[in-house]
Formats: C-alpha cells, sequence, structure tokens
C-alpha cells in the first residue's frame, strides 16, 4: 500500500483551541498567533467560531479576528458557523469559506447543538444555501464520527448518511472528528473506505483527538486509505473535556514531525511552528501536550532549505 | 492486510521503569507490584536487571526480587543480563530465560555499554553460550534500532546484521528497541520485513517509546507486518531521558486498549492493569504519561467475563 507524498493540514488551534480554553484571549493576541501560524506554510488556518457570545465569551470578537488578520496568498482563513444566527454574522464579513459541524449520534448532538440530527440536518441545509447563493465554499465536521461519551460506540452508518447528506448539499469537504479519543486504526479504515465509495468530488479530511494514545495511529490508519488532509492543534491546544491533564486534539508538531520524518511533505516549516508553540504556551500559562515541542525534532524532519 | 488476532505484551515496567526512576523502591513493594501484575493476564515481565550496583543502585536487589515473587503458572519472569558478571549473579537464581541487551549503532553501544559493537556480541556470545549450557532460552534486544541521539538515523542494515547473529547464536527472540522515540511507521515496517525475511524460528518483539507521539502508530505498522509480541511499561513508566515532562515507553494501558478496542486479544484484564497503575503511580509519587489512566477505557475494550 502506497501512502501519500503530500498532505494538508488543517490548523483548528486558533478555534478549536482558543474556544475551549477557560481564559479568554486578547484579540490582538489570537490575530498575532495566526498571523504568525501563516508564515508556518500552514494552508489552512481555522479561525474563530461565531458561537454566542454569552456561552462562548471566549471566541466573541470572531469579527475583530477575521478583520484584523494580514490576509496572506495562499492561506484559507476558515471561520466555523454553528447555526443560522452565526452565519448572518459570518455573512458580514465575507470568509470565502465556512465549515459548520454536528455530530454523528443523536445525543452527542443533542448535548452539542440542542437539537436533533435530522433538525440539525436542515439547519445546515439552509446555510448551504445560503452559502451557494453567495458563492462561499462550505465543508462540514462530522463530530464524534467514532464514539460517543454517553452512548458508546457509534455504527459507522451514522457518519456515512450525515457525509452523503454534505455532499448532497454541495460541500467540498467532509470532515470525520473522533472528539471523544475513541477511535482506533482498524475503525478509521473501515469508515474511510466507506465513505470513499461514497464520496465524489468532496474532499475527506480527518480530524483526531489523541486522548487514549492512538491519534498518529489514526493518521498513519488514514494514510494507508490515502486520505491527504488531516486537522490538528498547535501544541495540541484545546484540551480534553473529559479529564485534567488528558489529551484533546493531536498537536501539529507532533502530525507534521511524524508526516515529514516518513518524507511526506506537508509544505510546512517545522521550526518555525515550534516558535509559534512557543508563543501559544507563553499566552496560555500552562504546558502544552505536544511531545515533540518538548524533545525536539529530529533533523530529518526539518525542510534542508 | 489481515492483522493479527492474538498479540502477546511483554510488560518491562519492573525493569526497565525501576532502573529508570530515581528513586529506590523497597523490595517488597517490587516485589508487591511484580505480583500483582502478574494476576492481570500478562505472561511476560521483565523484573530485574543484573547491572552494577554501583551504577544502578536502584535494582541492586535483583536476585531479591527473584526470588521473592510468588511464581505464577504460565508466567514468565525475565531477568536482563547486561554482561558477563551479571550472568555470573543471573546463574545464582537460575531463571527459566534470560534477556541481553546492545545498541544497533557505535557510539550508542559506547555511551550505554562503555565497549564497541563488535565487543559487545562477543561478550554476547559468551552469554548464550552459557545459558545453552544451562538450558537457559535467551532472548537479545536492540536498543536504538531506528535512531541515535548523537549519530542521526541508523540504516536498518545495523539492526539486521545483530539480529541475525542473535539468531546464529540460537536467540529465541529478537526485540527492536526504539529507545530514542525516533522511528516512523513506514521506518517500522521496511525494518520488520527485512527482518522477517532473515529470521527463522526466532520471534520478533517490538520495544516502542512515545517519546514523539508515534509509539501506538509503530504498532499498529508492526501489527500490519504480522508482528505478535510487543514490550511495552505499566502506566509509561521509565520516564524519558531526553527531557523534563516528556514519555518513555509506550504504556501498557494504552497498548492494550487499542488492541482490545481493535478486538485484538492480549489476555489481559484491562482494568486490573488499571489497579496495577494506581499502586505504581502511588509508590512513584508522580504523574504517569498513561492516557487510559487519566481517561478510562472505553468499554468494548474491557474483557466481559
Amino acid at each position: 500500500m502506497k501512502i501519500p507524498d503530500k498532505v494538508t493540514i488543517i490548523e483548528v488551534g486558533p478555534r478549536d483551541g482558543f474556544q475551549n480554553e477557560p481564559m479568554v484571549i486578547p484579540t490582538d493576541v489570537k490575530i498575532d498567533i495566526i498571523d504568525k501560524l501563516a508564515q508556518t506554510g500552514l494552508q489552512y488556518i481555522q479561525v474563530a467560531i461565531f458561537g454566542h457570545p454569552k456561552v462562548m465569551p471566549q471566541v466573541a470578537d470572531a469579527e475583530e479576528v477575521l478583520k484584523g488578520i494580514t490576509r496572506r496568498e495562499g492561506v484559507t482563513y476558515l471561520p466555523e458557523v454553528p447555526n443560522l444566527r452565526g452565519m448572518e454574522r459570518a455573512l458580514q464579513v465575507k470568509p470565502e469559506e465556512i465549515r459548520i459541524v454536528m455530530c454523528a449520534s443523536e445525543e452527542q448532538n443533542k448535548a452539542l447543538l440542542n437539537r436533533s440530527v435530522s433538525d440539525s440536518l436542515n439547519e445546515v441545509g439552509e446555510i448551504a444555501r445560503i452559502a451557494s447563493s453567495k458563492g462561499m465554499k462550505i465543508g462540514g465536521s462530522i463530530a464524534g464520527a467514532f464514539g460517543s461519551s454517553t452512548e458508546g460506540w457509534v455504527p459507522p452508518e451514522q457518519a456515512e448518511k450525515i457525509a452523503v447528506t454534505y455532499m448532497d448539499m454541495g460541500f467540498h469537504e467532509v470532515s470525520l472528528g473522533d472528539t471523544t479519543g475513541m477511535a482506533t486504526p482498524e475503525q478509521v479504515r473501515d469508515l474511510v473506505r466507506r465513505l470513499h465509495r461514497k464520496l465524489k468530488n468532496v474532499r475527506l479530511s480527518l480530524h483526531f483527538h489523541n486522548t487514549r494514545g492512538t491519534g498518529l495511529a489514526n493518521v498513519y490508519a488514514g494514510l494507508l486509505e490515502g486520505v491527504t488532509t488531516f486537522e490538528s492543534s498547535i501544541g495540541g491546544l484545546g484540551g480534553c473535556p473529559f479529564a485534567p491533564g488528558a489529551s484533546g486534539n493531536i498537536a501539529t508538531e507532533d502530525l507534521v514531525h511524524m508526516l515529514e520524518s516518513m518524507g511526506i511533505d506537508t509544505g510546512i516549516d517545522l521550526l518555525k511552528l515550534l516558535e509559534c508553540t512557543k508563543l501559544v504556551q507563553n499566552v496560555i500559562g500552562k504546558e502544552l501536550p505536544s511531545q515533540v515541542f518538548k524533545v525536539g525534532p529530529v533533523p530529518w524532519a526539518l525542510k534542508t532549505n
């Protein structure tokens, strides 16, 4: 099985991380971090979420962040739109692309979005129609695609059904999220194979958590199935909603390090990325879970020019 | 590619972990931990190392530990023998099997064992002859098989040559160690394929470190090549010699968790194993890197009877 020789990484830290950290990071600091991330070679950065400011005060400055960043050629700055109200706000800043999210299982969707899977799909359909009418690209995340903290194992048919609906709505990208950190490499391969059979003209992205240590094993499983887009967070920022000290998102440095040391081109300068980790750790004021940040890279993971 | 449906785990914590922790754990506490580990379903436990008591005061009680444990049917208690002097001590307690170790590269071997690779092979040959004359099984580790902290990338031919020499000396097992945490899944597959072509009647075991986050990804790579023996440490004990807070050995709980949740039988009761982690963490008095210990297992990783 030949693995891909080039991979695209979607950095989720400024959205997922800043949203889940208890502290409110000043807008100018967020903008500085995003601008520095854009200088590492990253091509996609999730930069904000248009969530309710009372529910998510950490990211109430989504508009200011999107307006304040210095746009860099070749970089897509991706805001997340959780509902129609968020879409109204997004329209004011005219992003070229948006990301929506819902969960693969009823209980998780209810817990996260306070509505049924079917109601979420209706709202998502409405958002997709608006995006299309404005010439905006849209991508969709399926959170808890592999397991639910209350319902346990999630049958692959649930994520598959939502992914196909996203495709039918004109989404250019579908992202499978292991939000609960329950996926195993074999489960990843099974679900990816199913989606590769069903999805046409849709980019498949994988978003893993390292909650139980399998984050990079699941990435490798995705590579073996030909997936070329992965999501990760600077330093592993974003934490774990389940237990103190546990890991959440896989760290972008660890992902880039594994890929580059296998000879897979990410387009990212790992040393510049590690400078960003340092900056973010100083801002957050606590140790980030990234392993490569602690011990340093192997020389053959670094760009030689 | 069909992965194995059954895997054997070699627990290295009481040897590798106790040897590398700065504190000296009382002999009766070591024995208690080993006895409890033997009740989890583990079939192989590395229990001690016959190292120089002045260099390794933490494990100076190797004989007492081996004499004190309550032998359990079906469990092999494996001491490590670093040199001929260690072998003399081992002979006094008559283990059924011993493990020797040397490094794949010159500089690492010099740093760890203070001799050349060729001198180590000569000494190892002498130890193997003694073991054979006493009817003892012998297995050999190749440390730093994938990378050296001073020499960088280690060509696969170096580990291959030592592995073949081990086989010719009558070893029943060869273990590849990623002591420096530099291995990637593709590198693992390449080296395993080479050894599977060369080794006959020798069990191949893989020993990974999670120093740069790739521990379980490398295990998955080994599974894809048909490897059925892996080494790990309770709680991830053993630390990392390179940086504070960094991970060393992969944690046995995380390994068992990934394997069992993929439907691979390890014969190990994960809940009993997690009780051992708790005990070890209390003894060591600091947080262990195991992820599953922090967040708990998924229900389908547990034995139902």
